[in-house]
């Protein structure tokens, strides 16, 4: 960390600092410009901590971090990327893989028939929400354990594996009786109890991006689950918050790229969140596939204008069928496989 | 809700629409404009599945909600503000209830000095966080029960109330055995699972904005806690995120005054978050008193620069004793007690 | 326009309302919910200035507008898309047109050798500023009619085609004496006079989405320069602000399937200055020709650490060559040309 | 500006940077931490072409410029505030400098009863727009030079001064010859030819800040006409975009102790742009007396319902001199004069 004092600071002021770091037991450096004068610790030392109560000194301007906090989910870290097997489904390596189904589970025969087709068209993992964040207390909330029982079957029937949303740490393992892939939504990207409790299973956890996050707190949510013990995190980019109101949200697909730089970790693309219109899911998943994507989730319903959840953003399986075979074409030409 | 349907449409597209709606259980009412047919559905439903369910439609081109969808906590609702009593303290009356502490409860010497600090100046209500929602995984995450047991010291040796945060759902009892009020973060405002929990209590519950939360998401998470069984709710703005990198956030005074129109719940400002910086706390809680705020969440420390948590945006026990004199003045000319 | 009455009104105020909307000469339309007052204005009067006035009424709750505001730039008004031709470079046609070359135009060497370069890759387009918006006023601000002149030259000894920025509107005719294709900025999406006056020449005209703009707010400055007469313009996304500080800007991909729906004009993505870092470009500029883009303006600089402008995020010539060829491979499956 | 090569740079990419710094004329420091070297520059360098180019080098992690980059409106560069003096009207003083009228001017009666009115409420600056941007091209622009001689005309039968907006800098001329205070209008916050086109006149200068922009933007506008001669800048702070749909746009208050902190230059709030709603007006002027504003402009209108812009946004007289006179009371708490 460096510190950078006030302009014009005096000698005392100086150090008066370098006391308080030389204190809290690290070394200094100092750096005597114009106008400016700046002190180097050394150490490992970026500790939110330290520079909560460095920062109360009046004397200094600023304290710029040198450091990514992220360590685990560092790509410095890591010799290799990760990659995340889960029996024959592989995340992480030459194919994309195809996650795909509808938003919510609401019925047997809504599970199975979106299940059967889904696979029929490429996807490797089926997804469904039996616990749905609403922002109403009066909309549909899911069906819970019903929910997740009908997933299972529906995984068991097509030999999907299965990624569904887990909200509540108290629902971690029973959610995780039935599902491949606990899913933490974007609301709960820093529902920090939430993360430690999935951080303690064995099962690859797929951490959606908050609706504001940056990429550096994508990372810190990452590394709450893995400084836990979890080293399988999938994330996911489902669009940010910002002023254009067409879209649901505004997918930032440059995520893929700044991600490969930064972690080891694998990077999956939610298209139908991101963009909330069926109609410009395609296009997004496209440009996905072409910027080096790992996998998508997508999703899909048999009748997406009696969906009780997001039809607006759900293909049916025709569209569905149809987008795969052009996907493939583009994975091809950038080396990997659908 | 009022759904606009495409230009141009054809009748057969607008009987299709109409006699979805009709299977739902609704009446229409068509009005044939030039270029665009608009359709009203009479009833009360903006629910979150109709609207999901008919923008999946490819014949229309948008759904306009007429209803505001929180009903609860809707000033329409209700004749009266919303006023909360904890013994003596009164919370959206005619006093200005001042909330003040350390960010986090580090020892018993921090909390009961800062206690009696902010008594003896005018506070009714100690802060400090037992359990701290932090974007690290490896910094200080607060005393857990220690810290309660020590805010509850502090809270009878100076007949304070005590207001501090709860982030798992499993923590609400232990969390409501030594608390006044329940803090639920901004990082936590759609941690839904979290708000019903605190919605079957009977303590108030201070609700932050979420960071990047419009008016209505927030007064939608109130609906969550308050259709759950506790109207006790009191609101928080404590900055919301924009560009702007100089302060922690920026805070959005003009919230007090739309709160006021859309709510009969009391509305809370907390500048210290907010701003980030502790010679920028009293401005922001002076605009604050002038513009009708019903109450103030200030960090107060005995020594900043050695706080574990937020040093930067505390003040010391001077500065805020200060402070609340001038408050006091401003809060007699706009009719209001400090 | 819908004019949605607030909870409850009363006939009076209803009729107050509709007399101000007849005296305005337009036909109302009456639609009476449980709570809500809906009245229907017929005609075509989504304009700001009966907006602005209705609006004052305190008995309104809000306005709807119901048409899309632009009409000129409308895809609803238009049969077919645009397609520009200058000479032999058709832009908004199958071929995806590649517009390269520096950030600024710094000597004939770097200009000349540059549009060398890009042009032996496969571009069509000459980019280089003579002219440049830079936030400091103490920053190079570019070589003027120098370096429009060395713009020619380089243009001439190739056969590329020139773009470039104009500024302040008294350089109209200046700039349009030596460019093919003017450039309005960010910046300037919103500076009307600028916009009306490259609106009344014959060239066409490269228009940036403002830092924050909306894709309403990018088609109505479309519209002023439609309206004033010149229909030859390209929109390009540059990437917007967002909360995100690594990249310098969030490239908007879906903008293109977006604008594809609202317009008839083609659509150009910048993908240097949305990444500002040269080694995202490419994956971006990947995605873009996946999702239908019809060009790209790419920075490329013979030695980018020398570069007086955005060196950072300016490609070298083998680089630019390479991603050239492997934009040929993704064209080709998506059905388009480079 | 200190450089921050990437973690493990290797001594040979070291010196690779520190001969570019030393070729371009500057001193280098080196300080070796255990991952990271960091090599501080030496002299006064944060200028956006040595970082443009620099940035280019791939061995290097991140530059942190040291130096605030505004110098003449940097509160460091000058002792005392900046007064600006329109004859007996003081900017920048003991008094809240309070300017209204109506948005746009749109005759002669309107125009010289509003000055008339708010003349008698204690207004010393008329407000009116002659050059109206308009997001819609349909819209109505402004009566220009018509306008202009109205204003002039107001303005004489009562003695107020005049600001009101220039758009396009063949402009400057003819409304200088009319008004006292030019008004830059947030959409030309960076129209850098009109910032030095008033910056070579001598007539004050109100500075909106843009839609989107930071404080340091702002003051580096400033820094344009500034460095263009005219020292005599107002900053207005008018609103900022935010994800809230309520407000028109989210005033940010907290921009007056900031923008106090940074610069000598005065502040002034416009509470009628930044909310929309004229029944949020007189809370937002409220609280920017509170916290320190130099000046407030303020949207009256005649009869807003008849308004031909922004008629939701505009004060009746009686409502405009009933705030005016809670405004004092509030000014005289925190030392100051209406």
């Amino acid at each position: 960390m460096i510190i950078i004092m006030k302009n014009n600071s005096e000698e005392k002021d100086v150090e008066k600092v370098v006391s308080r770091v030389k204190e809290l037991g690290y070394d200094t450096h100092l750096s005597q410009g114009k106008t400016k004068t700046i002190i180097g610790i050394i150490g490992d030392l970026d500790r939110e901590e330290l520079i909560d109560s460095l920062a109360a000194y009046p004397e200094i301007d600023r304290l710029v971090p040198i450091q990514e906090p992220y360590k685990l989910a560092n790509k410095s870290f890591k010799d290799s990327e990760t990659v995340i097997n889960i029996d024959d489904v592989v995340i992480g390596g030459k194919d994309i893989v195809i996650m795909a189904g509808p938003c919510a589970v609401e019925s047997e025969e809504q599970i199975i028939n979106t299940a059967k087709a889904v696979k029929r068209s490429g996807a490797k993992v089926l997804r469904g929400g039996a616990f749905k964040p609403r922002t109403s207390p009066y909309s549909f909330q899911g069906l819970h354990e019903t929910g997740l029982k009908l997933l299972q079957k529906a995984a068991r029937e097509t030999g999907l594996k299965i990624v569904t949303e887990v909200m509540d740490p108290r629902d971690v393992e029973l959610v995780g009786k039935y599902t491949d892939i606990f899913q933490i939504g974007a609301r709960n990207m820093q529902n920090y109890f939430l993360l430690k409790e999935v951080g303690i299973t064995d099962k690859p956890v797929l951490l959606k991006r908050g609706m504001s996050a940056t990429y550096k707190e994508l990372l810190m949510a990452a590394e709450y689950i893995m400084s836990s013990g979890n080293q399988k995190v999938i994330l996911c980019e489902r669009g940010i918050r910002t002023f254009e109101e067409y879209t649901r949200n505004t997918l930032d697909l440059v995520s893929i790229p700044v991600l490969k730089k930064s972690t080891h970790l694998p990077i999956v693309i939610d298209p139908s969140h991101a963009t909330g219109h069926w109609d410009l899911v395609g296009s997004a998943a496209k440009g996905a596939v072409a910027m080096g994507v790992d996998g998508l989730i997508i999703e899909v319903h048999p009748e997406p204008a009696r969906a009780l959840s997001d039809g607006e953003q759900s293909l049916k399986f025709s569209k569905f069928d149809k987008l795969l075979s052009e996907l493939k074409d583009i994975s091809r030409v950038v080396g990997r496989n659908i």
